[in-house]
């Protein structure tokens, strides 16, 4: 089992993400990225469909998607994407587009590039175990940074005395 | 930057809304007006879809979406809305009403009044900057009642020592 | 009220699950059992579309959702069901089997049996009092192994010095 001992930090923030669309790993790095950088010892864990964000043939094919989103605006409106327009085919890639540019336009990386520079700053990511067995994942199908597979009992000891979010 | 210093309290949590749909947006209220009345001290950060529940235009108009939600039942039955049906045009404006009449039942006040009722109590409601730059936001767009629109940096400050909350 | 005096342990770890399908009470169960064969105190807490996960008759039936997950793949591919395709009557069942099967051969327990574990091993289970006043239930209609029916506010003081998920 992988060694957890704090990095010498006081404080320690644990990120789950649960989900693979672009919106929630966006989330997860602006959130973790805003703790490392205030000095906080960040563990983001991976598991069920949050394992795309760290899938390297799909971390750069995240989608957004605008079913089921009532919040979800036609551009420029504040008259949200019905149910039937949403599920029409394009509108998931024409929704990923539209974000993707607007974040470009704040100068948000994309997620594999913002994942790296969390990581460089020294962040520890982690797959997890019952998700990797289900997917029948191997080591290489992991993004390189990747520091381990681990269990979820690793996992509760990796979040002792940390701050946990659940995405 | 805003000053987050305590309020005297021992115990402080915080809750993220990042979903803008009336069922999340009910959620955060129920949990953070039950904290505020323990005398918890309490701060709601609105981010990602969570923004539509504190954009003054919007926040009376939040929807419950019955698509992807098998949990969504038939009224009085225990058959869930198929998917087709759920996205019907009509289903979530109908979903919507049903949940706000359940709810005015029960004396849960609807989404601005429950707000108001917590802020009044001693809340703190934070908007976060990312997001609010996204949409192209401006301060006359906000609820009255948001302390301020606050960085993920801010954020992490913030909730130093409290229990976070990720709806 | 009921009493939420500790079992003794240092660290306790309190699930709200707000979502009633099968890979959400599976993600709780996952992260409860591993919680509490590390000796965390356990307390889950079920409300909103969560209730469906301790409401008996409803228990062994719950659904994965294939719509507005573009996580979900085609089995065996990297290509995401699309919307239109995951929305057809029958891909919800489809969807779930398929995760029963997944499971199975992890030996991850149905949810029933599930739950049951980790009852037996010392977790307690609350229901959100405002779901079920909303739903209309009854003790009856709840899972034997429920403690209690309590308030949001009854959680604040049993979730005093605990982490806390919420999925």
């Amino acid at each position: 089992m992988p060694n957890f001992d704090d990095d010498g930090g006081d404080r320690k923030l644990c990120i789950i993400v649960s989900k693979g669309t672009m919106e929630w790993a966006t989330a997860a790095m602006v959130l973790g990225n805003a703790a490392i950088g205030e000095g906080i010892d960040l563990h983001v864990f991976f598991t069920f469909w949050g394992m795309d964000a760290i899938i390297d043939r799909r971390m750069d094919k995240l989608k957004v998607s605008p079913v089921a989103n009532p919040s979800m605006k036609i551009p420029g409106t504040d008259i949200g994407m019905a149910n039937m327009l949403a599920g029409l085919p394009g509108m998931t890639a024409f929704a990923s587009s539209m974000m993707h540019k607007e974040m470009k336009a704040l100068d948000v990386p994309p997620h594999r590039e913002f994942m790296q520079m969390v990581a460089d700053a020294g962040a520890h990511f982690w797959a997890c175990r019952l998700t990797y067995d289900m997917l029948g994942l191997k080591k290489e199908d992991l993004w390189d940074e990747v520091d381990d597979v681990i269990s979820a009992s690793d996992f509760m000891e990796l979040s002792d005395g940390a701050q946990i979010i659940f995405i």
